[in-house]
C-alpha cells in the first residue's frame, strides 16, 4: 500500500478541499468564532454577517434568495426535513399520499417508509433500465390528495439524471410539491429555480470537497413545512441548532471553487474510462444512460465477477472505488438502485461505482483499466461465476 | 472595537482549540478522509478505526461503551433523538406519559411540545428558586404510563446542578427511562454511566472547544430507542447520515484537553466575579445555586437595568457578554428559566450570563467587574427603571 493511493470512489469527492479549510479557520479560531445574536456585541453581529454572505452565495448558486435556504447537518437531514416536514405540514390539511420513485437514496426512500408508519400512503414510481422515471406514468399516480413528488435530480449509483423540468411542470400543473435531491448533482449540472418549478432542493457539502457535517434545503418561498429538529428558532425557524458557521463557510467556498472547466474534465474521464474498459474488458455492461449522466459518475458491471472480489484486488494496488452503492456495499445486499432497472443479483453484485473528482488525473484513469482488465480476467478464470466467461 | 476583545459569554466555549483543528486536519485533507466501508478499499477501513477510536475515547469519559454513544449533529439532535425516539419505541407499547422540568433547554422542552401535538401527554416539572427540581414532586407525577423522564444534568442560564442521581434511582425503581441533558456540565462535572442510573445523555462538542456540528447521545445497552433521522445505516442504525469524521476526531481531542486543573481555574473565575460583584455593585442577585452550579457559569441580575443595554455598553468596551439565555436573546422575551425559578420581568431582563473558559484570565474578570460597576450605575441614574436604584 506504499505509495499514492488512487481514489475513484465516493471519497474522493468527499476529501476536502485544502482551501475551503483555510476559509473555514477564521471562522473556527478567530474573532468570528463566536454564536450569533441579533443583540449584544458587535462579534455576534459579524457572524451573523458571515453566515448571511455563506447563505446567499450558496443560494445564489440555485438561482434562489438566501432566505430560501436552510442549512441542515447534511443531504439525509436535508431530505428527512422536505419529506416529513411537507408531510407533517399538509398531512391533516390537503392528503397523505406521496410518491417517490424506487431508485431515491435511502434518505428519501427511508424517510417515506417512515411516513408510512404513520399512516402516509408511499407510491414508488418504477424506473425504466436506464433508471428513467417515466412522467405519464407519475401523472397517472398524482391523486387528490398527493401532497409531495420526490424524484432526485440524479442517482446516486448509476448517475442517471432525470427530467426534472417536465416532472416540476407536472406537479405544478397538479398543484403537487416537488421534491428533488440534487446531492450528486449540485454545482455539477445546472439547476436553477428561476427556471425549473421545484419546491424544495437538498443539497450537500460533502459531495463538492466541502466540509462533512453541513448540508443544505432549498424552500421555495410559501412552501408548507414544518420543522423536524425541534429547540431553538434559527434557520428561520425551520431547524433548530447552534449555527454551524465554519461549516457553512466551508460549504459556500466548496461552492465558489467549483466551475466549468472541472466539470468538463470529470466529463472527459468519466468518458474515457468508459471507452477504456469497453475496449480492452469483454462483458461488461454501462449501468444508467450513457449521456444523461452527472459528469463524475462511471458504473459499470464486469459479469461473472463478484464487485467485492475487484474492489479488494484494485486495493492491493492502492486503487480504492466503491461497489455499486458505496453506502450499501456494507450490507451485501443487492442494490435496489441494480434491480429497480431490471438488473439481476449477479448483474448488480458484479457493478463497481467509480467517482471522479479534481483530484484525479487522465494519467490515473489508463492506469486503473491496465489493472482492472487484469484483475477481472484472473477472476473469471478462477471464479465459480467465471465459467462461463469465455461466451 | 481595536485590541482584544474579552469574550465572556457562550462563544467562549464554543471557540475551537486550535490543537483540536490540528487533530481534525488529517481527516479533512489525508488518506483519512475518506468514507467508512467495512468492505473494499484499506482507506474505508482505517477511516473506520479511526472514527471508533473517536467514540471509544468520548465514550469512555462517560463510563460507557464504544457502542453506547451515537454521534449526532449536535445536543440538539441528541435531545431531539432521545426524547422523540424513546416516545416513538414506547408510545404504542407502554404508555404515552413523558415528564421533563420547566427549565429544560429548548431542544428537550419543544421536542416534549412537538410531542404533545402527536397525542404524548407532558407533565412540566417544577423548579424551586434555586432552579432544583423536587424528587418527591416527580415521583408523585410518575404514573403506570410513564415512559421518560427528562432532567437537565446543569441549566444553561443559570448553571444549577441537579442531583441526577437521586433522580435515576428513582426512575430506575419505577421503571422509567431517564434522558439527561448534559450538555453544559460535561467534562466539567464528572458523571459516570456506572455509578448513575441514567438511560440517555446529551452531550456537544460545541461547549468544549470542539466543533460545532457534532454531538452525542449516549444510549445505555438495551434502551428502547428508534432513529429520527431516516437514510443509511450508520451509527448503529440509529443515526442515518455521512460520518462527520473530521468532527468526531475534534470532538474527541476536545474531550482529551479538558482537565480538572481547567475546571478549578474556571471555577475560580466564576467565584472571584461573584465576589467581586457583589463587593462592588448594590442591588444584584445571584441567579442559581451558589455552590450547586457548573464551573463556568455565572448569572447575575443587575436590578433597575436592562440586560441588553449592559451588553451593548460593554461591547463598547470590547466586552462580550450575554443577557441570561444567549438563544433566547434574539427573542427578547423573557427567559422561561428566569420566569420558572420565581424571577419577574424585570429580574429577567436585568440579568446577564458570564461564561468562563480556557481562554480567559483572571486578570480580564477585574476589568470586566470596573466596566461593569460604571455601566450599571450610569444606567440606573438615566434609566426609568433606575428610578428605584438608590433604595
Amino acid at each position: 500500500m506504499a505509495g499514492k493511493v488512487i481514489y475513484l470512489d465516493n471519497s474522493a469527492t468527499t476529501r476536502l478541499d485544502e482551501k475551503v479549510l483555510e476559509a473555514m479557520r477564521p471562522c473556527y479560531l478567530d474573532d468570528y468564532a463566536v454564536a450569533t445574536s441579533e443583540f449584544g456585541y458587535s462579534q455576534g453581529l459579524e457572524a451573523r454577517e458571515i453566515l448571511s454572505e455563506a447563505r446567499d452565495r450558496i443560494a445564489g448558486s440555485l438561482g434562489a434568495e438566501a432566505d430560501e435556504l436552510i442549512f441542515t447537518s447534511g443531504n439525509t437531514e436535508s431530505s428527512n426535513l422536505a419529506i416529513k416536514g411537507v408531510a407533517r405540514a399538509l398531512g391533516a390539511k390537503k392528503g397523505r399520499h406521496i410518491i417517490v420513485s424506487k431508485i431515491e437514496d435511502f434518505p428519501v426512500l427511508h424517510s417515506a417508509k417512515a411516513l408510512e408508519k404513520e399512516g402516509f400512503e408511499v407510491d414508488y414510481l418504477d424506473v425504466d433500465e436506464m433508471g428513467f422515471v417515466n412522467v405519464a406514468q407519475l401523472e397517472a399516480l398524482i391523486r387528490d390528495d398527493t401532497i409531495l413528488v420526490s424524484v432526485q435530480h440524479a442517482n446516486q449509483e448509476i448517475g442517471t439524471v432525470q427530467d426534472i423540468a417536465a416532472i416540476g411542470t407536472l406537479c405544478r400543473q397538479k398543484n403537487v410539491l416537488f421534491h428533488t435531491d440534487a446531492t450528486h448533482t449540485f454545482k455539477r449540472i445546472p439547476l436553477d429555480v428561476r427556471k425549473i418549478d421545484v419546491d424544495l432542493i437538498t443539497i450537500s457539502a460533502h459531495t463538492i470537497h466541502g466540509p462533512k457535517g453541513i448540508g443544505g434545503l432549498f424552500v421555495r418561498k410559501g412552501t408548507p413545512i414544518v420543522k423536524i429538529m425541534d429547540g431553538g428558532f434559527q434557520e428561520f425557524d425551520l431547524r433548530a441548532g447552534i449555527e454551524n458557521i465554519p461549516g457553512a463557510v466551508g460549504f459556500a467556498k466548496a461552492v465558489e471553487l467549483i466551475n466549468d472547466d472541472e466539470n468538463q474534465l470529470l466529463k472527459e474521464m468519466r468518458d474515457r474510462i468508459i471507452s477504456l474498459v469497453f475496449e480492452k474488458i469483454p462483458i461488461v455492461t454501462l449501468n444508467g444512460d450513457r449521456d444523461k449522466r452527472i459528469p463524475q459518475n462511471a458504473n459499470i458491471t464486469f459479469h461473472h465477477v463478484e464487485g467485492e472480489s475487484i474492489t479488494l484486488h484494485l486495493d492491493m494496488y492502492g486503487i480504492a472505488v466503491s461497489t455499486g452503492s458505496a453506502c450499501f456495499s456494507r450490507s451485501l445486499e443487492a442494490s435496489h438502485v441494480m434491480m429497480a432497472i431490471g438488473g439481476d443479483h449477479e448483474r448488480a453484485h458484479g457493478s463497481i461505482r467509480f467517482t471522479f473528482s479534481r483530484l484525479n488525473t487522465m494519467e490515473e484513469i489508463g492506469i486503473v483499466v491496465d489493472k482492472l482488465a487484469k484483475i477481472v480476467e484472473d477472476l473469471r478464470r478462477i471464479s465459480p461465476l467465471g465459467k462461463t466467461g469465455g461466451e
